[in-house]
């Protein structure tokens, strides 16, 4: 493979990441959270970006920031690349990032080879694609895609803003959420950073997604009773953290044994575990976990709840506590990426001299939001030791620069290919 | 029993408890936590009502809120009554209260029935019995008995204010310690709910506490790779909650069996857990938890934490973490109450007709640091359900009095025995 002769400028579009970078909370990089001032600061030097680019910049009504240049044939309609700008806490500097500034530099590419697409092309930083403080993840393109209801503007932050209000304002226009539904979006691409290490192990440049896998959240509250931890014998307390941590070592157990019995992906975690009242010397009253579970068959997905429901009832039950609730956060189906514009994808690399593989996602991404109303594909680039959502996330600058210029490259053969299959 | 002829006020007495009850944080009653603005407000009502007591009130350098009656021969020295007035967060009306305000009752009775003591008597509400923000507990009372060290003092709270400042600012001395220690209390007593059902249970007025439960606090770290949830293989994981879910699980086991083997009291709890980074997404790479374990019999603890130690080593091996802490936070031996004063009591609850048990005291007290400079001992009262440290707790008025009755009894007889067997 050769990453000299890419069409697009590698420099430029590693000097938009750092900048980005930057804009963090300095005490926790890389921090840049979807709602807060540092996140507006990130987006208000991203529309500097797209504007200086030639793009017409706007804000829709569900968040998200849309850069675009008209197409010749504007009633073609749009090829979208795009990710989200927010962080995860100390999270990294090329999630979501590296694929709002690959759009960004796409576009810039364009211009000043001067190819003018028929299509029109949009470039999409997406609202909150990581979860928020609101408890919900890919609000913005939840809202491109009508699947942002009123349910879902009511959470509220734990300082009690409620998410409507929060995304009137970052721009946004709750009450008029159905202007942010496209029905004029033939294609929706996304590079991202592989968060995994199957290309590094293999010394692939690129991975062409072959699906996305469905994220259920569960939401499991224990209830017992806030005893003083000296005085109250073991056999009368009612500890909510002993059904907890009893259902913490059962998500492990039934993920392990769902993941080996067949070739699909299966992994569950507890990534959020609180305790109350949270003192030393008193015996836990309250715990609130939230289980994570992802795969490529819903199928296991299904088994796992019907499990994790009987045992943590079960765990209630041997700490003399209550279950206080069971429930369903979010249930995102696993989404199979579009054939047509893999095929783009694994042309444009294969043309451009680059190492590549066919990948599952196990990450969610706005990509499998958008295939529910577009045609919708993504690339993953490789990164250092799998790692993201943590500081020392790391993606090299050819890395970044080889996904992009796949993602030009089959927007180009898109802009083509679109038309002829449209009139076929 | 007959609780009509107390030689106290009971309505009085209950009317103080009530009123600094309404002193709390209006969000959550009955907060009015140590070193607060509220915990002021409070201590300057009381030092109000020692002053209209005729007390001549001050503050000593650690911090203690101290009201005296001189005796009529001060040479003899001083017998101490006296509690705390801080909460925990959302605690209730009487822990430690009670204790206070049985304190200044005592002091207006005597005055009042005009018996004048040859010791000189001491009201004293101690500072910051509760764990503090601080992560210290009983700070007054370690400071009266030169129990309170300069690394104590260099604690810090969340805001980042140190606990030599926050001493300053209630009025102590962090550089004068020396002179809040005493060498002239003869005795020390403390009135407290008993924060248990015995009591309750057996339908008596009067707990006279043995002992006070040794209480060895235990911080536990694990430390493993805040890895992404979705894209991390069950197999490459590092979970730190894997291995604090174990422990939870560990330290009630063995616990139980700790308990169970002989008479001695033993209990143990894990009342904090904390993820980080706490995110639905992402694996827990980091999990603080602090165990609490009490006993009457300290090598119960020595056994229970080699336990631990070598459990939840194990524990991180398992879950591919590592332990990067175990660490002693704080170990207080158990102690028994004074054997005169506890006499004194049981003669007190006996002359007032009133039923009485002994009990060991599972909660720690200020009266276990006085024990290292005086004789001391307690009388517990019954609470509804043996609740504490919660809104509900309660004490019925007419306990509340009965206690400080017995107090009031023994004072009066230890100003005698005291005496006598000083002389004998």
């Amino acid at each position: 493979m050769t990453k000299s002769n890419l069409p697009l400028d590698a420099a430029r579009l590693w000097s938009d990441i750092m900048a980005l970078a930057d804009i963090t909370d300095p005490a926790r990089p890389y921090t840049r959270r979807s709602f807060t001032a540092l996140f507006l600061e990130g987006r208000a030097w991203l529309a500097q970006r797209f504007v200086e680019a030639g793009l017409t910049t706007r804000i829709d009504t569900a968040g998200n920031l849309i850069g675009r240049i008209e197409g010749r044939k504007p009633a073609l309609g749009v090829i979208a690349v795009g990710s989200h700008s927010d962080t995860v806490p100390s999270g990294g500097r090329f999630d979501g990032i590296a694929g709002v500034a690959t759009g960004l530099e796409i576009a810039r590419a364009l211009r000043e080879s001067g190819v003018r697409l028929d299509h029109s092309l949009e470039v999409v930083d997406f609202l909150a694609e990581e979860p928020s403080e609101y408890g919900l993840s890919c609000v913005g393109s939840r809202g491109m895609t009508g699947s942002l209801d009123g349910k879902m503007l009511d959470l509220v932050e734990p300082g009690g803003e409620k998410l409507r209000d929060a995304l009137r304002r970052v721009g946004g226009d709750p009450d008029r959420l159905d202007r942010a539904g496209r029905s004029d979006v033939r294609a929706f691409l996304e590079l991202h950073i592989e968060q995994g290490i199957v290309l590094e192990s293999q010394s692939l440049d690129i991975g062409v997604v072959t699906s996305i896998v469905g994220i259920r959240r569960i939401d499991i509250v224990f209830e017992g009773e806030a005893d003083h931890a000296g005085t109250t014998p073991l056999h009368l307390r009612h500890d909510a953290l002993l059904a907890a941590a009893d259902t913490v070592t059962t998500v492990r157990r039934i993920a392990e044994s769902l993941d080996a019995e067949s070739s699909d992906y299966f992994v569950a975690t507890v990534g959020i575990l609180a305790v109350e009242p949270s003192a030393s010397n008193i015996v836990p009253g309250r715990c609130r976990l939230i289980i994570d579970a992802r795969t490529t068959n819903p199928a296991l997905t299904t088994r796992f709840v019907a499990a994790i429901d009987r045992e943590s009832e079960a765990a209630a039950t041997a700490a003399r506590v209550r279950r206080r609730a069971f429930a369903t956060l979010s249930d995102g189906p696993p989404v199979a990426c579009d054939a047509h514009l893999q095929g783009a994808l694994r042309g444009a690399a294969r043309d451009l001299g680059l190492g590549q593989a066919d990948l599952p996602s196990g990450a969610g991404h706005d990509a499998a939001f958008m295939s529910r109303i577009c045609p919708s594909a993504m690339v993953f680039v490789p990164c250092r030791g799998g790692k993201s959502h943590a500081p020392e996330e790391w993606a090299d600058r050819d890395a970044v620069a080889a996904g992009a210029a796949v993602i030009l490259q089959a927007v180009k053969a898109l802009d083509r290919s679109l038309q002829e299959r449209r009139s076929a």
